[in-house]
């Protein structure tokens, strides 16, 4: 078995962590969270989303958050965007990357972002234009990659086509999105062969929910098939909209001891993030919901 | 990749997870605790221990739960022994397999069950003796196999050398534990390849701890590499002495999720060990440990 030799993590605690707590967490929290995840060595760290308050009050402050951070040097702090106002906030707060958001379900597509798929591309078109004209990296999210709440399973071919499209649109990083953890390591393997086919590995992130505890075998799946860029949350910021009471994202800390004990190197400082799980999980008033954060504790 | 079509889940709750309870169940709690994973398909569901009370009172009523319990045809109810006193309150209850403990870890060992490793197949010798004069099965477990709590890393070899003796003094099965739940993929492969090269992979089991929530893909990789006997504690009972607030044992609702995606056969319905766990976990005051369990609930 050949692994990467290195694994990029892509930080989205801030972003899509928060957007799913039911607390708002406050603009200096946020941007403290910010600052110690940098120190933990994490390289991309999405901080915001610039969509409407009405649907997301917890992304509010974006601008403030954008505005308040110290940007490290050869640290990326990307932020959401669904449409061409949300690409004017993120150049009013010169954000040197954005990322768009795509389904692999036609239903949750028209459900969550309230387009056919085929729209949801219309869409993007300008925003890709207006980030480019910026010199705006765009990462294209592809949700619902293994299952939909609505649709159950969904083809393989069906995420390969949208992941192709984004590549084609422009897009530099694909993050294919398990949005709702059902994910097992047979339908990763088979759903990762089918994008493979149409977009070089190279490009291809795995961002895994831990909904029903297989986040990592399903990481682990992608390893062995050379994806080397995983999104993660610190503290496993951010619940299941579809299933009361259940876990959202995978933990960044649980994802680097997987990845530290397999001798892989992310550059990531372990313990500093677990400090960090504890510092915005005692914000919110609980534990984290992460294995290592609970049997490490803070140092 | 070719995995195994069918996996035996080997049920440890009403044993190693209940054991590391702080809470002592009543015996007609337990009685029907086993009775309902034994309702749910489970096949071999360890059910107390013969040790002292003195030591272990979570487990001083096993005699009691071995007379109380329905024995199904084609269950397995197996009990942990450590010497012969314990084999005599195995074969006075009828009980139809023992267990045995050895430590791959000389420190763990001295400090668990007070003698070397050596001086612990010694005391086995007579307990195996006596099991099989009476057509008992007996099983060996071996913990640390992939790190020890006072010793650190553990070497292959000294896993494959228990594992072999075991298996030479007569133990149909030989269960790797990873007691404090340290292991990752690539540890466990090569602990696995060491040891698969003295024991045939079908006499082999991993029990994995979900203490740093590796279990599933270390559960993944045995897969991989033939293992087909997995050991697995329903809503993840039993916690971890080694480290406060940590998890124990990974639960069974969790391993049988994956399996069930990946087309794997188990003879376990999933609904009624999630019921179960919940069963268990209101009489522990607590919700279940598990990921599959808090985002199915109850059916």
């Amino acid at each position: 078995m050949a692994f990467p030799s290195r694994v990029k993590i892509v930080e989205v605690g801030p972003r899509d962590g928060l957007q799913n707590e039911k607390q708002t967490v406050p603009t200096d929290v946020k941007i403290e969270l910010i600052r110690r995840l940098g120190d933990a060595g994490l390289s991309v760290i999405e901080s915001g989303a610039f969509v409407s308050p009405k649907w997301v009050p917890q992304m509010a402050d974006t601008a403030d958050v954008m505005a308040g951070i110290d940007r490290r040097a050869g640290v990326t702090y990307p932020v959401l965007v669904p449409n061409e106002k949300g690409v004017e906030g993120a150049i009013a707060s010169g954000v040197d990357e954005i990322a768009v958001f795509a389904a692999a379900s036609e239903s949750f597509s028209r459900k969550n972002i309230n387009c056919s798929i085929a729209e949801s591309f219309e869409r993007f078109a300008p925003v890709i234009a207006m980030a480019k004209a910026k010199n705006i990296r765009v990462r294209g999210y592809v949700s619902c990659v293994a299952g939909c709440p609505y649709e159950g399973a969904i083809a393989p071919q069906a995420v390969a086509d949208v992941s192709a499209k984004l590549l084609d649109m422009g897009a530099y990083e694909i993050s294919l999105g398990d949005t709702i953890g059902v994910g097992t390591p047979v339908v990763t393997a088979t759903m990762l062969k089918a994008v493979m086919a149409r977009v070089p590995v190279e490009k291809l992130a795995l961002h895994c929910h831990n909904t029903y505890g297989q986040a990592l075998a399903n990481i682990y799946t992608g390893l062995e098939m050379g994806v080397a860029v995983f999104d993660s949350s610190v503290g496993g910021l951010g619940g299941c909209p579809y299933a009361k009471g259940a876990s959202g994202n995978v933990a960044t800390e649980d994802v680097l001891y997987m990845l530290n004990g397999m001798g892989i190197e992310t550059g990531v400082d372990i313990n500093a993030v677990v400090d960090t799980a504890w510092f915005i999980s005692n914000h919110l008033g609980r534990k984290p919901d992460s294995k290592v954060a609970n049997a490490m504790r803070p140092t």
